[in-house]
């Protein structure tokens, strides 16, 4: 029996959770839509845990153990849902991979927060423009590239760890679906080069649990609150940076 | 046995695996420092390796086992060298806590570079005041207020889990140096607020191999290249942030 606490109104960060949970079938509550952000806000508080995290998602297991941050997450709940490697060194590297997956989301939010989460995005879009310039250019074929190698390096699987699919996968399945959402053409751009990451795309769609909860009301849309948000302004094709050199 | 593969000429983010190696005397080679940056790099091609990482450091373990990112790395050995608790909850604990440390250092790493690592500094300054007044007035407080309630929760240990140090205290301990280094009159600032912690980087930094670390030529001084740098135009007061609203 699993509470997943995070922001109700967003896919966010909850989301890659939310997708472990709904393939694996789990029993699981999303407490943050059933009861509310004060809800999720709660175990903030130092006073109210001897584990607080510093920001949801948090996730209790049967009421008692108590995990912060995606990747922890997934890689305590992955084994007990039948969606992480069955030896440690591909548990090690499924972690690491899920990691750098970390890092790739928090560059995409940086996108339209390049000078952090206190400002609103209309007071940054100038920064945006061109942090995201940037991002299309260098980081996005840099990350993607290095996960199309990995599945290019065993073409008889189409998961990035060995011959099952796990939390990994999954993962990359919703950065893609969000960066789809966000920077259409840049990944138009890009799709020649990403067939490996399409056909594990599209089989993670087809595993039963994930199909249905894609036909869900529990499946939120992307929008402008959460970490992929789409602003024309941020789009564009793959090309050299050539904008004002200190801006 | 273990192999540490991080570029040479920083501290860096290899540092917090040095400290947990020096701290517990292990047998330790820092590839890098011996070999030179071609060693590291050589591993970051798919073709060489069946677990690559996205990016240093990462380490060896026997030379058999691959782990990539400083909290994936810190989490297996951890244990191994006396430095983690002794359950799995507060493994899981400071686990998250060590992904929070993560997310920290990357938010110091940003200050200086807020539109990504492919301009250098001096092509981004502008951007970077603005970002690192914010990061000191709002990031900065909220991230070690964290760690100080952790800690003043529980003040008959010195530790942030239970009665004994882990890997989690040297990485705050490093952190709190870094800072030092590249904030001094923010630190300053906050000093009066942060007791918990500064009692225990002491803590730490009388510890007998991190004691004996520090007076080696092995630990590298901060400088210009690496996560923390001194700017004198990025440190300042905490204070509210009147700057130009779209820049």
């Amino acid at each position: 029996m699993y509470d997943l606490y995070y922001w109700p109104g967003i896919p966010g960060r909850g989301e890659f959770i939310r997708l472990a949970l709904e393939d694996a079938g789990a029993d699981y509550v999303d407490i943050g839509r059933r009861d509310g952000a004060g809800a999720v806000a709660w175990y903030l508080d130092v006073a109210h845990t001897d584990a607080p995290p510093f920001a949801p998602p948090y996730l209790e297991v049967d009421g008692k153990v108590r995990l912060s941050h995606v990747a922890n997450i997934l890689r305590v709940i992955g084994p007990e849902l039948h969606l992480a490697p069955d030896n440690a060194d591909g548990q090690n590297f499924a972690h690491g991979l899920q990691l750098t997956i970390t890092d790739f989301v928090s560059e995409i939010h940086d996108t339209h927060h390049p000078l952090g989460p206190e400002l609103y995005y209309e007071e940054q879009t100038t920064v945006s423009k061109r942090r995201a310039a940037l991002f299309r250019t260098h980081r996005l074929p840099k990350y993607l590239g290095y996960f199309e190698d990995i599945l290019a390096s065993h073409p008889q699987s189409p998961w990035l760890i060995g011959e099952n699919a796990t939390t990994v996968d999954l993962s990359l399945f919703q950065v893609m679906a969000g960066l789809r959402y966000a920077f259409p053409t840049a990944i138009e751009h890009l799709d020649n080069a990403l067939g490996h990451i399409q056909a594990l795309c599209a089989a993670v769609s087809e595993r039963p649990g994930i199909a249905a909860y894609l036909e869900s009301p529990r499946r939120q849309s992307f929008n402008q609150q959460g970490v992929f948000r789409h602003y024309p302004e941020l789009d564009g094709p793959i090309e050299p940076d050539n904008s004002d050199p200190d801006l």
